[in-house]
């Protein structure tokens, strides 16, 4: 059985680990990222994680693999640029391995989360996959025959010229609309369209506006919002359709606060994005990611292995 | 040297020819398709051109790559199903190994112009290129490391979300807007509410609104035309935009009618892409394909070879 370290930074923490061949974690170790340090001093804090991995795990990695966010030089191991961490032109690859003495691999974070997913996830065996991610923003990670296609980042396709404006400078980007932020504001909107709703009690109870509002208050019988996750899949589905339609994966792995909504999202989903892409085409599985911050953590590490 | 024989097979005529290595045509063959005959007696024709380039070029091809329209099943060299050609589960890449003692090897028509394209056309030598063809629909073949990205088809992504019905039963795709027919419709909306302008004068002189009227009225000064193609090449660089920022190519290739068109085109296409690409993110080179007709030949040899 081969090993690989694992690492998996993000702007809060950074969890490191060790996987085996078959992305089984084998140890865990995390530490806060500390991003307000300059970036040799973070850089010396991952390589004490690692290291904490490796002895918890007993085992000898054969290369390590890293996530990071940001834009990534993947063939020189360098992240170019990334705003949160205030990281510039970083030779993290090169200097994980002088430290650790095995080859070293960087790889945009969400494309790593979605190799997870793909090795031991929603999409385990499948022979293509896209894991969208619904958060603050949409990611979007493509994995083909095991290997991640780099660079593939849909969030800021134009799915409606002219439409939302999207933090990105353009209009009608597809985070516009499906990014948790994006339903949030819709139920924002709805809220204030009908502010003793059900969706109003829910929010203020919570004492705020989350992405789950509007799925607990429809549950509860709400049309009004039974109307926004109408809204919301039509969005969903058009810009999922686009990615069926032109890139036909077997899968499509729904990640991020609202994948977590399962069934109560991807059964309406399902129906629609069936009626929007074209007609010879088989409807790929569309399917909740399951492994959570796990999968940055394995597909880093399983990044590695390639 | 080692050769290759390539076949494009269109709804009118079918081009064999042998390539060599390095992607130069050493001899052709045409036949037309006659696409109202079954399919074996078409294929027979196709196997006796292929022969007749064979014995031009004097050489044994190594294997034989060819390019069909339809749905294609590369891994068992089936075409699935083509309406235009009315051709079912057609097993062409078997029988042509059979016919030729060579490995077969199909592809869908579009993906191996792409290939052409980059082998030895505007996109020769780039590690990942995007060929856009614009024509009675909108085609995309996505090349990558020399590899064709198989099934790769953005016509019929959305780009605006409820906006211009399309063939595909959708509302507002890249298609329905970029298609050389979609050129067409807004030229004649254009001249039906401008009957007395250029565009009409050139309409009538040609008997037809065709692609290219625009672009001549526009060149005669006709503020109206300039209109037109200010809003055609919007939505061609949102399209775009979206593909650039989807999967970064290094080079856009524009083929089709439209991409004739040359600078009269591609110089405020540049400037309307790069207002909408991620600010990070540099200026893909986008320019005219070269290969013509010969870039399906050319592709389709060259998929051969890989």
């Amino acid at each position: 059985m081969k090993y690989y370290a694992g690492i998996d930074i993000g702007g809060t923490n950074i969890k490191t680990g060790i996987v085996n061949e078959l992305g089984e974690i084998i140890s865990e170790h995390s530490i806060p990222t500390g991003a307000d340090r300059p970036q040799e001093v973070v850089l010396q804090d991952i390589i004490y994680s690692v290291k904490e991995s490796i002895t918890k795990a007993n085992v000898t990695p054969s290369a390590v693999g890293m996530g990071s966010p940001g834009l990534i030089d993947s063939k020189n191991g360098f992240v170019i640029y990334n705003n949160n961490l205030n990281w510039n032109n970083f030779a993290i690859g090169p200097t994980m391995t002088e430290a650790l003495g095995v080859p070293a691999v960087l790889e945009n974070d969400a494309d790593a989360a979605a190799l997870g997913e793909v090795v031991a996830g929603c999409a385990e065996g499948a022979r293509s996959a896209m894991i969208i991610t619904l958060g603050t923003g949409v990611g979007s990670g493509y994995v083909v025959d095991g290997r991640i296609v780099r660079g593939c980042e849909f969030g800021h396709m134009v799915i409606h010229h002219g439409g939302r404006k999207c933090t990105c400078g353009r209009s009608g980007c597809f985070e516009a609309y499906c990014s948790a932020t994006g339903l949030i504001n819709m139920t924002k909107e709805a809220i204030a369209e009908n502010p003793g709703g059900i969706m109003a009690k829910i929010a203020d109870i919570e004492g705020t506006v989350s992405g789950h509002t509007v799925f607990d208050a429809a549950q509860e019988g709400d049309e009004n919002a039974v109307n926004v996750i109408d809204t919301y899949t039509e969005y969903l589905a058009c810009g999922l359709a686009n990615l069926i339609n032109g890139l036909q994966p077997e899968v499509i792995g729904i990640g991020g606060g609202i994948g977590k909504q399962g069934e109560r999202l991807l059964a309406p989903l399902r129906s629609k994005v069936q009626r929007e892409i074209y007609k010879g085409l088989a409807l790929p599985r569309i399917v909740s990611c399951t492994l959570g911050y796990k999968a940055g953590l394995i597909g880093a590490a399983m990044a590695a292995k390639v």
